[in-house]
């Protein structure tokens, strides 16, 4: 186990805090039963190239009960463990993969809330017919590859997908949704709206085909969004 | 920023505090996640034309937690800032257009809740086969053009939509319900109302066909309900 | 407005605590929205024929957060005010009816819980395809008539439909369940139940048929359950 | 009644607490309404044949408010009462039946839960489709037999059903699901992801077939699951 630089001490203080709080907003919205899901964020270093970033992350088997700043853990970029009394979540590879390959990104979540998996099941993604769709993903909804765990399989197939796309999600194949933000709050975010609009697209579709959106529709309503709303 | 007048203070004053505890009947309801949702009232002004009316309103990108009286955020029928130290929510040009077109109302509600959000992907009217229905809405709830938000065109379908109407909600093509009501609470009850029979319509749908109603049987419900009933 | 005679004060007042805590069930289930739905129990007179029995009920357009023993209204069973600042609820002449022509029953509860009202717009009886049903149920859970409020329609309709079954649970044509027992909290559990099978059944026809169940299976459950459990 | 032996009141008193607050897990995920639902854990005594085990479940009848350590009953594993002021639960003899046959199991659960019941009516497994079922289940979720209560009848599908399979959970025909564990907390933990999978199946199959996985790829997850992650 490493240790964390003297001059990350309060970044990461801080970012326990916050993904610690952030855990609590995936039960809370219905996207996790037990312990599954995860939320990270990244703690940016000094180096231009990242190779001093952390990410902090929920230990592996906790439960929503006992989710505390001090119960989370503290990686580097290669999924190392850095800081915390636990084994980090057995996704970290997978968040750490996507820290190491998408500058922007500073936030990863992980569910596998029950609609947004079942489009994952089926391998086809969500279409873009709501403008709630079209605000926050800019079209429709990816799916990645199958890949399973243990290696950068997952990782990868994630930010190939993504850099594809403008969906901050990813339904990777058979398995749920990842979704990223420019921070922790803003993947959870991804996270929650990715379920809601596979919810309601899912029910649309069981009675009929829902009306499809003009592309020029949807960019500007995703331009307008992304800009002139302000995130 | 205008300022508030001194004769419409009072009341600004218990429509902040009325609009902040109607925005947590919206996630209690299950019809909003995140931020997403807005109640306003309309607070009347002197002037006999509503020119000196004022809106009540929830501010952009604020959680549900946050929400207090002092947080909601004032403004005029143009959709002008008047009071609040946040931006008023994207939608109030929609709310303001209502308010400025429709005397009667007092109170309008928009979210993007499942169901009723699912019939709006479909551009599909909810039919009357629930005397709920009847009560409430008086016959079936129709959908409203699909329009960009940006100018008056999500307001106007609005308004256009319910003028041929006895439903206080309307399904905006793919992309939600909005409602209205004597004031925000009425408004609010008929958000909660088109997603409970937005529901109910659709589970029984998927397993057959809804026996229809007789007319002359949903007017005499309605007519029950809006009047001896006492609404 | 009549008076509690002095010999049924205590049960009155017994009651009303009793029913005022049983409503708390109903959205606690997820059997209501905003202020529907219906709990009352009877309390019983001398008269072995029933002409002094009273009932208590829910006031009309009372919210869930609003109800206290003190709000509940106490009715004759023609339903007339006896005690109670508050009109009762629009339905208590159905209730009454009930008490009036069906001396075993103690407890009527009115919902339009979602997935009941499904099968009741759609007309059509749940099967009894689940252990829970021939416990609970004993048989199919029945389909009432087609009734306009104001009269003794409904009313009758639910007798009609009950005594030609071992089902506590009517669902009224295009309305929604009705549900009788020995006292409230009777009614109450079997309006919890039918909401549950209602919509396990119909989830599991969505994909296929059920299996249908013996009779003399069911007779042997429903039998069992009653009497060796002990109900 | 029986007394329980000296050398077991501590581990009893522990697995009264552990079983009572076990059962608010089954109301917490969704999975029991009103009284219906049971946790059981095994108390193993000294004879290695396992005929000095008792078990502690919940009382027969009792909601979910109620439920505390000095209201749980402890049994033998032939069912009979050892201690405890009411009734055991009527799945009693289902549990000991499943204790006396399978000596690795601590825990049994039994619910009713939506989605698996679903499946249940229908006698259909469900399909291991997404990574999580491959984890927790090993392959699909088998069906067990029809089988009334009042014998060994549900017992003895119980066992032979899971004695053929990897699965923790066993969808017992037209009646609902039961779950094992090497204690209470693993089968509760078993009754969850059951109804979760069975949801997210469901409705996966709803718009179309979820695309299989690979046996070796199942394979594969499971053994890393149970294995490297550690159960």
């Amino acid at each position: 186990m490493g240790t964390i630089p003297e001059n990350l001490r309060d970044a990461v203080a801080k970012a326990r805090v916050d993904v610690a709080a952030l855990h609590a907003e995936l039960p809370r919205w219905g996207l996790v039963v037990w312990t599954a899901g995860n939320v990270s964020q990244r703690v940016r270093g000094e180096a231009a190239d990242g190779s001093e970033d952390l990410l902090v992350i929920k230990p592996s088997g906790v439960t929503y009960d006992e989710l505390t700043p001090e119960s989370m853990v503290v990686c580097d970029l290669e999924g190392t463990l850095v800081d915390g009394d636990r084994s980090p979540s057995s996704d970290t590879a997978a968040h750490a993969y996507v820290y190491r390959h998408m500058s922007d990104v500073g936030g990863v979540v992980h569910t596998h809330s029950t609609y947004a998996t079942a489009w994952a099941a089926r391998r086809e993604p969500v279409p873009c017919v709501l403008t709630m769709i079209a605000d926050e993903f800019g079209g429709e909804i990816p799916i990645g590859p199958f890949a399973l765990i243990g290696d950068d399989s997952i990782g990868r197939g994630i930010v190939e997908t993504l850099r594809e796309s403008r969906s901050p999600a990813v339904l990777m194949a058979n398995h749920g949704p990842f979704t990223i933000g420019k921070d922790a709050r803003a993947a959870v975010k991804a996270a929650v709206m990715v379920e809601e609009v596979a919810r309601t697209v899912h029910i649309s579709r069981q009675l009929g085909d829902p009306v499809p959106m003009a592309t020029s529709d949807v960019d500007s309503l995703y331009d307008r969004y992304q800009n002139v709303y302000g995130r």
